[in-house]
This record gives C-alpha cells, sequence and structure tokens, in this order.
C-alpha cells in the first residue's frame, strides 16, 4: 500500500492509500483512521453512497472523534474500481462511483466490477495485515453504502460483530436504483438479485440470532425516501423474521453528509460497544 | 438574501445563501448555521483561509455539533468577490479567493475587493437583520481567515466580543503572502500595511484591555508555519502589550481541516464563554 497523503486527526492517523487490487484488477483508494496509542483496535468499515469516493466520509461525516474518544480503526474504501480500461456509464448510478458492493456477472462489468469480493476479502485481510487490529471488525455505510454494509453484514455473518446504516437503499430489488444496477450487474434473472436485497436476507432469517440490534437512521426529509430508500420494508422484514433492528426516522434530516454527521456519533459508540462486547 | 439550499444539521438550520452586495459590486454567497429554538443567538463568524469559498468550512470543520451544543450562531462568508467582470490573477495567492479581508486602494482590485467593509458592515447588518441574534459576535478564522479575524477584531474592537485564529498569517507585513498581497491591493508603500498587520497592531496596544485572551492553534507539521504564519511574532507582540494571548502549539498537526476539526470545539466553546458573558 502507498500512502498519499496523511494527517493527524484528534491525536490519530489519517492516511489516504492506494494499492494495486488483485480482486478488482484496478488501483484501488481508501482511507484509514488509527487512533492514537499502540492499539489493538477493533475495525469499523464504512461503505459510502453513489458518486462518492472515499473522501466525502473522510473530509464530511466528523466521524473521527468518536473514533478517537472509543479507540476504533474506521476504513473508508472507494465505491468502485475506476480508471481507463475499466467499463463505466455516463449515469451518476451506474458504472464507475457506483459499485453496488456486489460482484458483476454481466458484460461489460465483469470482471473489474468485484466490490463484494474486495471488501470482504482483499480489504478485510490488507487491513489485518497492515495496521494494529483486533482482528474484529463491523460495517456501516450510506444509502448505497447502506444497502452494501447490510448485504455484506447479513451474506458474511462470520466476518463482522455489529452493522447500521444510514439512509440505505433497503430492497434494492424493488426500488429502481437497486432494478437499474442489478440488471446490469447481475443480469435479467431475478432470481440472482434477491441474495444481494437486504429486506429481502433479513425476512429470510440470514442473520437472526448474530446481530441483537441493527441500526438505521433514515432522515424524514430525504428526497429519496419513498422511490428509493423505503426503510419501512426492511423494518416489516426484521419483525418478521425476529431480528433486531432500530430504525430512527429523523424529523427535517435530508439525504446529505451533514445528516450522517449529525448522528454519526451515535453509531460509532454502537458499534464500538460491540466491538468490545 | 436568496437561500440557494438548506440542510437540517444537529437539529439546527444550515442555509448557503446568496445576495447582491452594495459593497463589494458582486454577489456574495455565504452559509449560515442558526441552532434549534427561537433564540436570539450570538454570532460567531468564520473567516477561511486562501482558495476557499464558504463551503470548505462549513462541510469540513465540523463546528455545527459545539455551535447547537452552545446556542451559537455560525456565519461563514466567502473570501472574496468573483465572477465576470471581478479582476483575477492566476495564481492562488492573489484574486479571486484570496480577498485577504482588507479594502484595496489599487487597480484592477478596487472597487470589488473591500472584503473588510464588506465583513464588518454590510454581512454583520445582514445577519442582524435576518436571523435571531443578540446584536454581539465573535470572529475566528484560518490561514488568511485568521489574519483576517484578528486583524478585524483588533481594528473594530467595539464590534466584537471576542477572537481566535487556526495557523494564522500573523504578520503578512513580513512573509511572501502578506507582502505579495499588500503590494498588489494596498500598494507599494508599507506605511499603508501596518494597520493590517496582526502582530504589529497587537504589539500597538489596539485592543489591549478590550480582549481578556485570544485563542490560537497552530499545526508544529504545518508547512507553512516558518515562512509565512510565524505565531512566535504574535506571542512576542502580546508579551510586549500586555495583550492576553494563548498560543498552542499542537505537535504532528498540519494545515489542513482535520487540524482545525481536532480543535474546533475548544474554539467554539472559548466564543460561547465570552459572548454569553
Amino acid at each position: 500500500m502507498e500512502t498519499i497523503k496523511s494527517h493527524i486527526v484528534y491525536g490519530g492517523t489519517l492516511r489516504y492509500l492506494k494499492h494495486d487490487s488483485a480482486t478488482t484488477g484496478t488501483s484501488m483508494t481508501l482511507s484509514v483512521f488509527v487512533p492514537a496509542g499502540e492499539g489493538p483496535f477493533p475495525v469499523l468499515i464504512w461503505l459510502s453512497g453513489l458518486t462518492c469516493t472515499e473522501d466525502n466520509f473522510t473530509t464530511k461525516a466528523g466521524a473521527y472523534k468518536a473514533a478517537a474518544k472509543h479507540g476504533v480503526i474506521i476504513v473508508a474504501p472507494d465505491t468502485s474500481p475506476r480508471g481507463e480500461g475499466v467499463a463505466d456509464d455516463p449515469a451518476y448510478d451506474m458504472g464507475q462511483g457506483a459499485g453496488f458492493y456486489i460482484d458483476a456477472t454481466q458484460a461489460p462489468w465483469t470482471p473489474h466490477f468485484r466490490m463484494e469480493s474486495y471488501v470482504v476479502g482483499e480489504l478485510i485481510a490488507l487491513i489485518d495485515a497492515g495496521f494494529p487490529t483486533t482482528g474484529t471488525r463491523s460495517v456501516f455505510g450510506h444509502s448505497m453504502g447502506g444497502h452494501g454494509a447490510l448485504t455484506l453484514a447479513l451474506r458474511h455473518p462470520e466476518l463482522f460483530r455489529s452493522v447500521s446504516a444510514f439512509a440505505p437503499i433497503s430492497s434494492p430489488t424493488r426500488c429502481p436504483w437497486g432494478e437499474k444496477a442489478f440488471s446490469a450487474y447481475l443480469g435479467a434473472d431475478r432470481a440472482a438479485w434477491a441474495g444481494h436485497d437486504a429486506a429481502l436476507l433479513i425476512e429470510g432469517g440470514a442473520a437472526t440470532g448474530v446481530y441483537d440490534d441493527i441500526l438505521v437512521d433514515q432522515g424524514e426529509a430525504d428526497p429519496f425516501l419513498v422511490e428509493q430508500l423505503k426503510p419501512e420494508l426492511l423494518k416489516a422484514a426484521a419483525e418478521k423474521a425476529g431480528q433486531g433492528l432500530t430504525l430512527r426516522m429523523q424529523p427535517g434530516y435530508d439525504h446529505s453528509y451533514f445528516f450522517m454527521a449529525s448522528f454519526v456519533d451515535d453509531h460509532v459508540a454502537f458499534h464500538a460497544t460491540r466491538l468490545k462486547a
């Protein structure tokens, strides 16, 4: 891993890093915050939303104060492979910046678009090898990255201690963003989609008994709430499956990092409690 | 004032605004955070550094949690007039984005570059007229904006209750950034410069007895520390004049918003205490 730049923040060290990924076949970028001290520290992985790189969360979320306080490493990867030779689409919700944390099975997205394998395999290994971690980790994210956090945690419960999300795409098989992305990346056969739909996974009991609670914050003034995000589907699925899930509808809040910054301390504390249990 | 966009953050309302300025003869942009509740609230004005707009502080400083807690309005104006017909320079440290919070006396910077008059006159009046303020205010800033905060507070002590700075240009008459900007905006005659040099103003007793303390944070790993910022000149001037000044050298910190975010709570608290005294 190559360090692009490094900053001290809240007494810890924040690095922007780049590495050649065997999983995506591209150079991948990320940021890693490590608290002051020797460690070892548990790891909290952040997955960003559409159009984001690793930089949006890193500069705007205001999460490092809580991470420093609780002694948690925070890792924020980019949202897709990028660069020349990597497939792309002019739309903001497809291609580079829109990896959806799944492994594409359809051309032209194969072989680079393998964000699920990248996060749960190479990224986790890289962090555990390169930083003073306890080997335990949790995951959270926003919008497309909220979908990513939920589905990766539900599909790989052995890897994570806890999961939370801000304004997640709750059921990508039942909203335009998800239907468009899954059609392109996974193909027209909807049978392949269900395993990447957080609400359907919860309803199917994918992680019942694994996660005591799943924390979800959703702004009531979020312009994507009704058509794209549909947190009520998560809540209904959790009730049906007996999965603990706390959905907090936040009056007045929108889809921006200002919303996330307002509640990020709660999420870091939620994970810190479970990472240290 | 026209509202460009609005977000709820930490329960308060953050607005990006635009208005036609009689002082600069241009459209000017700013952000205003107003805490939840009826108010009235005291005002804390933030002045940004070179290349910034109102957006850098607003998205990166993480100041609104403390502002919400203490019940303080935070106003962040742009750093210069902008637009077609406004003089500019290809260098990052001159022209648009580099107003230096002074009123230019030299062509081509007259008549638009009047950032001192804009901040202490039109901006303050606009905020007091448009928001539930107590009519009391303080000022802080970063780098060029640290110079701005210090010099405006020292030149107009009747307007402000307190002043603080992150990595300020402490003595623009004795560093390349300041010498270049003052030569261009104020002309070759250095006699006109001294009144806009924070260290010289403090040394001359400009506000001795007005401000009980001036808080300055400076990163020891700031690449501009030795050549441009020179906080030791502030400290020496304050000691000479009997002006209270707390200079905190912060080991490892650089010139970025990560540095400022790490200590911004202290600054908001410093001002809140004095605004409510």
